[in-house]
C-alpha cells in the first residue's frame, strides 16, 4: 500500500487527479471505474477541464461501480446521473466511452469487465462505517461478485437524501460491484478527507479485516493507493 | 483469476515450472517465495536441472514463506531444510540468493520484502482444509502480517510427521507469512492435484470467503493463477 | 537486453518455448507475432502439443510479420503456409486467433496492431547477413513501417527455394513489417543457433548500429531477449 | 508513440509534470533521468513545491544523463549545477537520492543503471537540430553507450554560453549517455515547445531515421510520449 497524506482536501483532490491522469496518458486502452459522491468533487473539478476536448484521451473508458435506480425506472439511476453532472458532462465524455452498470446488466458486469481487459483503476471513497461502492455493512459478503442488494428500511432511510427525500422514488434494491469484483481491479485508489473519516482510516490501517467493516478487505489489495488529508490522518500515530 | 486444468500431476508440474521460468527469465531482479511440501516436488525436479549452473538466472532471489524451527534450534528449520533438499541444493542456488525467514527475523519480514522490491511471485500449495503457508484454520486472521503461531496439541500432532515423529523436536510455535503478507505479492501461483483436493478446489472457486477456510481469501487476489490437475478439478461443474 | 546462452539447439528451443508460454499463460489477451523458417522448428515442436486443445490459451492471438505471396496469388503466401504447417495446424489454432498480414492489408497492419493493443511479443530469428523478418540489407530503412519490398533479381534468386525452385511462382515483391513496426512490440525474443550465426551474433552484440546490418537496430530495443546456443555464441569473448 | 499536443507551453509543462508524478507516486523505487535546459523549467516549477518535504516520494531516485565539466574541475559540472538550481534545491531533494553522472564515473554509468534496476523514465528535450542529451549531430553514433565526446571548436563555441562566455572554463570534452543507453530506459518522455521546434517535430514524426538527426532514433522506442505545444506542432498536417 502506498499512503499519501495531503495537507488538505484541495491537495488531496489534486493528487488524486494526478493519479488518474497518470493512467489516462497511456497509449493503450485504459478502463477506469470512478466514484460519485462528494469526496471526489474536487478531483473532477481539476480533471474535467484538462480532459475536455482532448483527442489524446480517446483511449480512456469509464465504468460506474454501483447504481441506485429510481423506483419507477423513469430516468437514469442516481450514480450515473451524478457522474454525468460531476464529470462526464463538463469533461464532454461521449457515450461511446461510458459503460453503464445498471439493474438490467449487472449480472454480466464481471464477465464484461473481463472481456474489456479488466479495470486498470478503480477510484473510490470510503464511508465512516467502512462501506465502499454499495458494499455497506451487513449487505454483501467478501466473496460476492456484482450483486443486487435488497433495501430494508434502514437502507431506504439511508439513501432517501439521494432522491431529494422523495420517498416514492426510493427503490427496493440497488446494484453494486461486490468485494470480489472490486479486488479484481489492477489498482485501487481510495480517497478520504476530514476528521469524520479519521477513525475509519485508523481502523483500516491498524485493525483486523472484518466483513462488518467492508473496506478492511481492500487493505489487502496488492496495489492500493490511499490518498487522505491530514484531518483524515489525525488518529494515526 | 486464470484457471489452468492440466491432465495430470506431471503436466501440472511442467506448467507450474513454466510459470516460474516466465518470471525468472526477466532481466531485472525477481523475488520468488516458494513452497516446500510434496505438491511442488515435480515442479522442482523440472526446474532444478534447468537452473543449475546458469549465469542468466543470477537475477532471481528466493524466499521461504514459513518456517517450523526445531525445538532445540540446533539446526535449520523444517521448511528451509526441505527447500534445500528439493530445490536449492540440486539447482546449486548459492546462499546469496536465498533469504531465509525464521524465528529470529520474522518481525522484519514484511519490511524486508518491501525494501527488496516486494515479491514478484509467491508459489504455493493448498491443503484439503484450505490452509496455505502456515495459515491453518483457527490460527491466523485475514489481517495478519508475518506472525508467530503458538502450537497447541492439535498443531503439534499435525506437524509431528515433519519431525520424523520425534516428539522432542516439535517446537512450541512456528512462523508464517500471514494473509496480509501473502496478498501483497504481485502474482500468486497456486497448485493442487489429486482427488483429495477436489472438494477444497470446488469450495475455493464457488464458495464464500471465510476465515475458517483460509485460502478462500486468496481467490480475491487480482493476479492469481490456479494450476490444478483433472482430479483436483473433478468436483467442478 | 537479456542474453541467454543455451548448450545446444534443443535447449535453445525449449527456452524459447518457455518464454512464449510465459506470456501465453496470462489472463488477458496476448498478441504474438511469430516467425517461420527453420530456426523456430524445435520451439514449435515443443509448443504445439502443449497448446493443442487447451481452453486456457483462448486469450492468445497470432500474427505473421512478413509474407511472400505466390505470383499468381492462387494460394496463401509462403509465410502463413509455413506457419500453419509448423505450428497452427499441429497446435489446432482456429482461424479466429490468426491475424494474417498479406499483400492486400499490409498498409493497415500498423494501425490494426495498435487497435488490437499492440504486439506483446515478436518472436524472430536473424540471418547471417543481419536480416530479420523481410528486412534484408538494402531493402527497408530504419524508419519504415510495414512495407512492400520490390524483388530485384538478387532477391528473386534468394527466395526461389521457398517456391521449390518454381520460377513462375516467384513474385515481384513481398511484404514485411518494417524496423519501425518491429521496434513497437513490447518484447522482442530473438533466437539463433549454429556456428554460421556466430559472426552476426558477435557483430550484433559488439558492433555499431548500421542500416546495412538491419538487426543491429533491434539491439536498442529496451526489452530484448536474445536466446542463442553455444555455437552461435562461439565468437563472443 | 503517444503524441500529446498542448495548447501552450504552460499546459505542456503541467502535462509533463503529471507524467512524472504518475511514476513518482508508485510504491516501489522509481529511477528518473531528468533534463536541464530551458524547456523543462515550467515543469520543475510545478513539480518542486509538490515534491518538497513529502515523505511519500522517498522512493524516487534521480539521475542526470549528461554533464559538461568545468575545465579546471573546480566545481560541479554545468548540468548538475543547473538541475540543482531548477529542481533539486527548490524541491529539497537530498543527495542520497541524486546519482550524478560525471567525467569520473561515466564508464560505469550503464552498468550502474542496470544494477539500480534500469531507468523507469528518461525525461528529455530535443534541439532544433535533432540533438538530445549530449548527442549532437556528428558526435555519437546510434550504437554508443555512455560516452565522452571531444569538443572541437564548433562544439566549444556552442557550449560557451553555458559558461557565461568565460572561455577558460570551457572544457575539452563532455559526457553523455549515448543513444544505446537512452533507448534502454523503460519510458521516454520528450518535450518541445515553440515554432523554432516545429520543423524538427515534423521531421521526427514523418521523416526517416538518420544518424545526422539523432532524435529520429528515439521515435522507434516502444514506449515514447511526445508532449509538445501547438506552436511546435504547427508544421504537422
Amino acid at each position: 500500500m502506498k499512503l499519501i497524506i495531503a495537507n488538505d482536501e484541495k491537495e488531496m483532490s489534486a493528487i488524486a487527479a494526478q493519479h488518474l491522469l497518470g493512467y489516462m496518458y497511456k497509449e493503450e486502452r485504459v478502463n477506469l471505474a470512478i466514484t460519485g459522491g462528494t469526496s471526489p468533487k474536487g478531483t473532477y473539478e481539476i480533471l474535467a477541464p484538462q480532459v475536455k476536448g482532448k483527442p489524446y484521451f480517446s483511449n480512456v473508458h469509464y465504468y460506474n461501480f454501483d447504481e441506485i435506480p429510481y423506483k419507477k425506472e423513469d430516468r437514469e439511476g442516481v450514480t450515473l446521473s451524478e457522474l454525468r453532472k460531476l464529470y462526464f458532462t463538463p469533461a464532454e465524455i461521449s457515450d461511446e466511452f461510458i459503460h453503464p452498470l445498471d439493474q438490467h446488466n449487472y449480472l454480466d458486469q464481471d464477465k464484461r469487465l473481463k472481456e474489456d481487459g479488466g479495470l486498470d483503476v478503480l477510484f473510490l471513497g470510503v464511508g465512516a462505517d467502512g462501506h465502499y461502492c454499495g458494499n455497506l455493512p451487513q449487505t454483501t459478503k467478501f466473496g460476492d461478485l456484482t450483486s443486487r442488494v435488497e433495501n430494508d428500511d434502514r437502507l431506504k432511510a439511508r439513501i432517501l437524501p439521494e432522491f431529494n427525500n422523495v420517498e416514492e422514488d426510493v427503490p427496493d434494491y440497488y446494484i453494486t460491484m461486490g468485494p470480489r469484483s472490486v479486488m479484481a481491479a489492477k489498482h485501487l485508489i481510495m480517497i478520504a478527507t476530514g476528521t469524520k473519516k479519521a477513525a475509519i482510516i485508523e481502523r483500516l490501517l491498524n485493525g483486523p479485516v472484518d466483513e462488518n467493516v467492508p473496506a478492511t478487505l481492500l487493505m489487502l489489495h496488492p496495489n492500493l493507493t490511499l490518498i487522505i488529508d491530514k484531518d483524515a490522518a489525525s488518529q494515526l500515530k
